[in-house]
């Protein structure tokens, strides 16, 4: 097909599907005259997987190259490719975790004052070095095999570390409750990407599957509240 | 307590503690002269539940005045005071549902063109209709007692439909493993907050630990998810 026409498949201008072939993201389609170029399926499956890495996943232009990489590399094992897609997005959604960390602090109070957020800054290093302590133990007691140095091993050290800050520590107490969920969710997670076939696939899923996923988990979560809440305080 | 030290022990500048106070989200404090009112624990506490309403649940001052409003009036059971917290809370961190409803859409690529996100923008009333009957028949099927028009069921219609249009679909098969995960975090939420003594309490845990424990459930699936990678795939 020509440019226009992947243009009209894939809802991409064909300025940005122009520069994605100058950045190395695309390959460059076939010449079959010097001022005509053919693109294939190819091209479209690649070209709807940069959009979702970019649109979905929030990942720069740098760090799709990185994906796509590991993505054509065959000497790649599975796992390592999905690793790096991970990374990629490890921090998307998890990252804003509390009071202190949000920029609407003071917003819709009307005040004009954002300085007041409860906390008072002091010793957060120390209480940071405790929660991650605390997070340590919680992978090494689940047996997770995971590098501390994985970017959501911080996301959660600093979601803990806001709970404490606000003086809801003790909310860690539902940590082994909510591993004891989160790994019947990754199972589920990664016996469907085990079943797709070609490695763009797969790694579109674990970005789409990943990050729309924790949306849905999180609206789930509030359903099965409701339900739970009325069940226990009756009506 | 004078207000100079409510705003030193509670991080709320003296401002916005009178706005509150005029706003009538705060009660005023105790006259002792006509220049000189006095607040005590009382006010102390309700000031962090109105910070935390705000600066973690994002309420607005209208809102945050209706939640007051049921945990302050007596006839209100406590599973309809937690009703109120949890609707006003219940689009946070569940809304921005996919690459169709994302700002950044065209964002990180350099092109300057926004316009291709991958929808074709025919057909989505049919579909979010399909995916809503399907959602529905999920909460049936689970016996979750819940309105349909509870906001996070609108925001699981919103999240699934993202997925049928970036031509993901096919995840749905997941929800039903999703929603084993939620009721086990769901029943360890809800009997959490019936440990909790008094109302503005309550009111302050279902906020942050809602809030917060969605960035922590999102945190520790990437890193059951690496783990379970690893077994599945090897090394």
């Amino acid at each position: 097909m020509r440019i226009g026409e992947l243009s009209r498949r894939t809802g991409v201008s064909v300025p940005t599907i122009k520069f994605y072939v100058r950045e190395g993201l695309l390959p460059p389609g076939r010449l079959s005259s010097p001022n005509q170029a053919h693109y294939d399926e190819g091209h479209e499956r690649r070209l709807r997987l940069i959009r979702t890495l970019i649109g979905v996943g929030g990942l720069s232009v740098a760090a799709v190259a990185d994906v796509l990489a590991a993505i054509d590399d065959p000497s790649q094992p599975v796992h390592k490719v999905l690793g790096v897609a991970s990374t990629s997005i490890a921090g998307q959604g998890t990252d804003d975790g509390g009071a202190g960390g949000k920029a609407r602090s003071g917003a819709g109070d009307g005040s004009g004052d954002g300085s007041g957020d409860g906390t008072d800054g002091s010793g957060n290093g120390e209480r940071t070095a405790a929660v991650r302590a605390e997070v340590e133990a919680l992978l090494a007691r689940r047996g997770w095999r995971v590098s501390p140095h994985y970017p959501a091993v911080d996301s959660l050290v600093t979601a803990v570390a806001a709970m404490e800050r606000l003086g809801h520590g003790d909310l860690v107490r539902l940590l082994d409750a909510y591993a004891d969920a989160v790994e019947i969710i990754a199972r589920a997670d990664v016996e469907y990407v085990a079943e797709r076939a070609d490695r763009d696939g797969l790694v579109e899923t674990v970005v789409v599957g990943t990050l729309l996923g924790d949306k849905i988990i999180a609206a789930l979560r509030r359903i099965a509240q409701v339900d739970a809440s009325a069940r226990r305080f009756g009506d």
